[in-house]
């Protein structure tokens, strides 16, 4: 069935024959596989162009940011599905990642959607905090949340949030989406009517945007940092089971509130 | 509802509280973010310990080496369900991850295992082909075929697996289960009537094994690669849709086999 | 970690003891099982009460109507997946799940939404086809696209949707929603300048919303429908397998357009 | 790239036209929607045949049976995962599927197999539980535990069981199976050691293996039951949300195990 108008498909990524693997424009085998850190290969993968040092230094300080936090919900999920399926590891780590939506982890990217339009709307000259004030208006206008700022546990700012601006400074890259993060952050009371810090979920865009990554793949951060720390719980659930355990505890207070069947 | 005997959830890797995050007993914003690449974290995560130089750089090797291979059929199958479903990027990652199973990268694991079983056998002084004879033999005995040899494109030898062998030999980590993978490729054409060459996912455990990497870890090092590629191949996808070109093309020959309705 | 306001999950579902079997204040055993059609407890689950004997007509109708559809996208990704993992059948289904996303199977919400916005504009006495003309207008003055219009193969109108109308018909339930899915393809032409006509996406939420059928549980038709559809492909991909082939073909023209490796 | 022999896809199940759509031989839209249930249609899409009115009542049985039992972990680990990426309902409905897995909701099929080994071995005349002693010591002596017996929470007989096996009864369709799982409990104790008693799990294969339905498609029955759970659970979150509560409860005992950071 022919669905949309292309039917010829087409990539620029990879492309091979019986002797040799191609990516983005270099040979797997002579170029890459122990040339190239897998940090840097997922930056070629993805933008076509091997990263500056600095750009490497602040994805990896990314992903280290957003691959771990103990049994939050999607690792829940994921060893709870192990539990009940071990012979699939992929099922349990694609149950995992299921969970990287707008509320938790996609939070990244609209965040980075939100910058981007603060950036376009004060164009070179234009005032940050200004900006900032007319776009998260606009938002909540439209009933939008304004993702990345507030969290469950660190009331005040995340502490991943500090380190990843300092990373960034370190490694020279632009700071212009940490200034547009910032003032976001020194709007928002006046406009939304609460206190709320910027979190990793904003902190990761305002330093990759400054890179050259793009926004498009934002997301993808998160999911493949998650992936990492999923296989380490799966590896731990394999030997140390608790899926089960959690399910158990889950439920322990739980209140049924529908019919009883007659007598 | 009590599944199992354990009630209460355990883990060692990571804990935090409102103003810190601790992961394998390092502070998250502190001794890692900045400090430690993404690959250095994953060897973290899954072992608890940081990687040497030269395991880490066998890591990073197979992770470059397995990421990417053009639109092999988990890469189709994801740029489909993102077409279809392009508001969901983690939904297109994990209908990716799911085709990681036992037939197509699954292998890694498998692979290792008849390794590990080679290695037992042979003890510190044994023959390592006459080991090597003796498992593929009893594996062939019980029906099951013998994972990471032979490749649909790659009739030669898979040209990763020399490159992996040579990192493996730079970095000076162990050469023992290189041995043992290369004792099996020697003994199968004799045992299984065909002669397969070592692919990629025999070479992936047999230098992953020389290092600190965990056997029961080992599905995850092509999980995790993958999802790099597929992020790749979805921030292609959303700007350079073959997603449904590809369906197009997978069934214009189809052949319809079924019964005609009655007119 | 606390995560939103309540710390209490509460079900009104389903409740049990060793003993027996709550579901919807109906005991599983003695009331449902052997007592009650699957589409019939579908209807139960999702909205706590039996279906009456139209309403469920009209359901069995819209279930069989989307069920099967040939080897469209997400049977391809199912089918590969399958192949690729064939241990997980689980895996495959979830694959195949996917892809029922907002272009193609989420249609019959948005398209349920679309209805109801026009219905309550038009209230007890308005005219429908004025209210289908605001409400198509107001959408694409948002930039959303009118869901449940138009098909890539059915250029005429989709069989499915006459039969649907005419079951519902048939059945004695509501046809207010009908007529709202016809006001709006009437009003489509002048307002978006191509003559697009009702989809079997659009027929679903055109004749379920006159049942009890909750427009929230709407995207629960096409996945339930689907789940069957996928589990009769991957019972054929077992002995008859056709994944691999269909990725074979769906690269056959492929074109690459990436760089080539310096020699 | 070509993997495995056959590049020509092929199926028996669907084709269609621009004006038509077959369905195992039949028109979808003039002998299918409105004329047979979803049940039937299931049964149809399967194994190609419409079943006998004593068949379809034993598969709607068997769905009713297994479509709902409470939060178990497939379900929290679906609610969470909804609570994460609400927008997503496919990946919800995925990730609760991914949970049914050998452990859980596959036994239905390993049951099934096992039940088919008995039947094999016994043939016409044998003796079923001299069969069945002899399957059941080979599994165990192959290392495999015996699916379908035990439960956690109905020590005594899951009450689906009788209910089920009435039913079958009641519908005129064989009991071969049923007597073999009857067996197979009756051996265990002398063998296992312990009175495991038959669950749900084994009960399905029971009695739907005396119906036509395919051994090969049995994991489908507990996959496509529980669908229409989730479903009925995903439209409960969406207005009364427990995914995060259900979180919170998990880990409130969690103990951490790992290492402190040093000061």
């Amino acid at each position: 069935m022919k669905i949309g108008k292309s039917t010829v498909p087409r990539t620029a990524i990879s492309t091979s024959d019986e002797h040799s693997i191609s990516v983005r424009g270099e040979d797997l085998c002579r170029d890459l596989i122990g040339q190239i850190s897998f940090t840097d290969y997922f930056s070629l993968l993805v933008t076509g162009q091997r990263p500056s040092a600095g750009d490497a230094r602040v994805l990896d300080a990314t992903l280290v940011a957003i691959a771990e936090h103990g049994l939050v919900p999607s690792v829940q999920a994921s060893r709870m599905t192990y539990a009940a399926a071990p012979d699939a590891l992929q099922g349990a780590v694609a149950a995992g990642i299921l969970g990287c939506g707008s509320v938790i982890l996609g939070a990244s990217e609209t965040a980075g959607r939100l910058f981007t339009e603060v950036s376009e709307l004060a164009g070179d000259a234009g005032d940050l905090r200004e900006a900032a004030a007319t776009v998260v208006k606009r938002w909540r206008a439209a009933g939008q949340a304004i993702p990345g700022y507030g969290h469950p546990l660190h009331k005040a700012r995340d502490p991943r949030v500090a380190r990843l601006f300092e990373v960034a400074k370190e490694a020279g890259t632009s700071l212009r989406f940490v200034q547009i993060a910032e003032a976001v952050e020194e709007v928002i009371p006046a406009i939304v009517g609460k206190d709320l810090r910027l979190n990793v979920s904003a902190a990761i865009p305002a330093v990759l945007l400054g890179t050259q990554f793009p926004l498009r793949a934002l997301r993808g951060v998160p999911i493949l940092a998650r992936t990492a720390g999923l296989i380490a719980h799966l590896a731990e659930e394999a030997v140390a089971p608790s899926g089960f355990a959690l399910s158990y505890q889950a439920t322990r207070e739980l209140v049924y509130e529908g019919k009883e069947p007659r007598k």
